[in-house]
């Protein structure tokens, strides 16, 4: 556990996706399959929730989401979540906006890098939970459809209209957001907003190699490269080259770039211990 | 009209290109053929007027521009333009170029959709018209160039240095515009810099057909859609998640989304008010 | 030479890398090919020092970066940089990673085109020097390795995660540097990060053409293209729209423009002047 806890307990159950940890790997799996796991209000509070409390337990290095059954995440269920708005006053429709912003925040900002295992279809929310996550690892049968402008909603949803013009360039972004037409897998690869494109019956052991290796891996590394990857989106040049300087010098001082120099010096590979 | 008009008359007649309004789409057609519709001071000037002003009638949802005959637009008129530069004073000069950026930030920032239906050669500020659009279909016949530096100016026009590297690219963006070589439709695509190609006789087809798509879909919706991707290109994670959060609350609010809802429950397609 | 120079003395030699002048093209050889073109800390220094340096010589238009042998550069050598580190206190390791961010800052602001021409490996600093010139081009057996995490530090080093998703998207880059694995020559042109890739025996005619390009055109034109494309990486839409208003107004007094005006209208080609 992280030194840094107080009075706050971890939270032992998760009741709302199934949640795992495996020598360093969390991974959660959404399991409503026969709703092609539509999203509920208590799944994204859970979301938001777990995303914060990660880095706190201390025995995560990194987060796998994935979903039970044909499909990844089909977004806000429509009798659940839809359905339910129609009868809330405007304070109450804003906190659920700024929740599922809240979920998207957290996962860009939290040091533990996040694969999106996208096993169906990712939907809405769903597509924006792929497109917050850092690795995006594909099915072929995988598709994402950015469809708020479907239900009649700005297709800008808890930063998609921030993170896909980062990954895809404006032009495609437009037309993907404005229009929520479907993204086949092969296609999303080809623009830069899936990482690989894999046989649907190779995913999950795809998705745990690239797991198993950054869990084993030089840890801070990968966790520094992630947070300076976030914030430079929004830091200037000068800014941003000085905060790498900073942050590299901090690393140098660390066990595992010692590590490499003596394993390197001694002939033989590197035991990362991630500090 | 908009509620939100006082004492300036909406203009009856725009004389520098042709200018049709049918059922929310209204068309501006370059009509200078015979120079590839090179544009004139008079053009530039009736642009930014026009944009600024279409929000204002009420009867628009959605813009396309196009070129009449073999090109799009192919920039500045060498004589009209260039020439008459020579002679002008510091402060005419910078006059000038406000007037041409105006046109950019106008087209960037207004909450209409805007389609550039690319007929033929977009040359020099033709190009960067086309850049400041939302969509750009392309002819098979179509090119870009970004000739600025061709006749001696900064590749760096209207905008370009700050759009074109956000839709494909820091490298490929400063090889287009410091080079200015020709861009063949094909590739543009490739590269993120066009939505489609397509044969040149189908080319007003396209248009017209996604021109009614938006016009006819949750125009609220879209241009929420729109309006937010120009901001969050200059806009932090957090605050970005924020805007979304509150514009999304704000949209559950109005009638297409209510619609949606009532037409899923009931089974049937929404009818779109755009409200 | 700068009519702005007061005190300070040009340098003479430049010590740890070949350099020439030949007609307004600088070119920096990296010459330690038993090393793969390794660096020290004195060919980071010599770089800082010589970018800063080159626009006050008043006979350089543009920069080509290459390598000797068969590599480009393969980063900071392991013995004499990364095993010297090992001795170093903080504020010595803080003054070094400042030195090299130093060296990106200088070339993306100097107002000089730099041309990579990668003849083969580009490995971690390597990689990041190619990232912060204005054009790549690439042998064909030429690779990138971003492969920072790989000796344990951060993949951000020297504005890496802040010019890499600027080129590539951020999810590309996201995997390019937590990762560190090879990206072989036409993967790097596929995804934006080359210009162009070109069989080994043709790389060095094909550099030179470019820089000879460079060198012989309106070269203000140029390196105004380039300074406000590297500055509206972190300038709004209307600061940036405003700048290049400033900026072509500036141009259009300058001599290039006008000898483009004067050779159209006489019918023959501009002499440019770059002035």
């Amino acid at each position: 556990m992280s030194p840094f806890r107080a009075s706050v307990p971890l939270t032992k159950s998760w009741e709302h996706f199934e949640f795992t940890v495996d020598d360093g790997v969390a991974t959660v799996t959404f399991d409503r399959p026969e709703k092609l796991n539509a999203l509920t209000f208590d799944v994204y509070a859970d979301l938001r929730d777990l995303v914060a409390e990660l880095p706190h337990r201390g025995d995560v290095r990194v987060l796998v989401l994935t979903g039970k059954g044909r499909g990844f995440c089909s977004g806000g269920d429509v009798e659940e979540i839809i359905g339910e708005l129609q009868k809330m006053d405007t304070a109450e429709l804003l906190e659920f906006t700024r929740m599922t912003g809240a979920v998207v925040k957290a996962m860009r900002e939290t040091p533990i890098p996040i694969i999106a295992a996208v096993n169906g279809v990712a939907a809405g929310a769903g597509s924006v939970l792929a497109l917050a996550s850092d690795f995006r690892l594909l099915a072929e049968s995988a598709k994402f459809a950015f469809l708020f402008t479907k239900v009649g909603l700005a297709g800008a949803d808890m930063g998609s209209a921030y993170l896909l013009p980062r990954l895809v360039g404006l032009g495609r972004a437009t037309e993907l957001l404005m229009l929520g037409d479907k993204l086949p897998a092969a296609r999303a690869e080809a623009i830069g907003l899936a990482n690989r494109v894999v046989p649907d019956a190779e995913l999950a052991g795809e998705a745990a190699a690239l797991a198993r290796r950054l869990a084993d891996g030089p840890a801070l590394a990968y966790s520094t490269t992630k947070v300076l990857l976030t914030r430079e989106l929004d830091s200037d040049l000068g800014s941003s080259i000085e905060l790498e300087a900073i942050t590299q010098a901090l690393l140098m001082t660390a066990k595992d770039h010692k590590e490499f120099y003596a394993a390197w010096a001694a002939g033989r590979s590197p035991q990362w211990t991630g500090r």
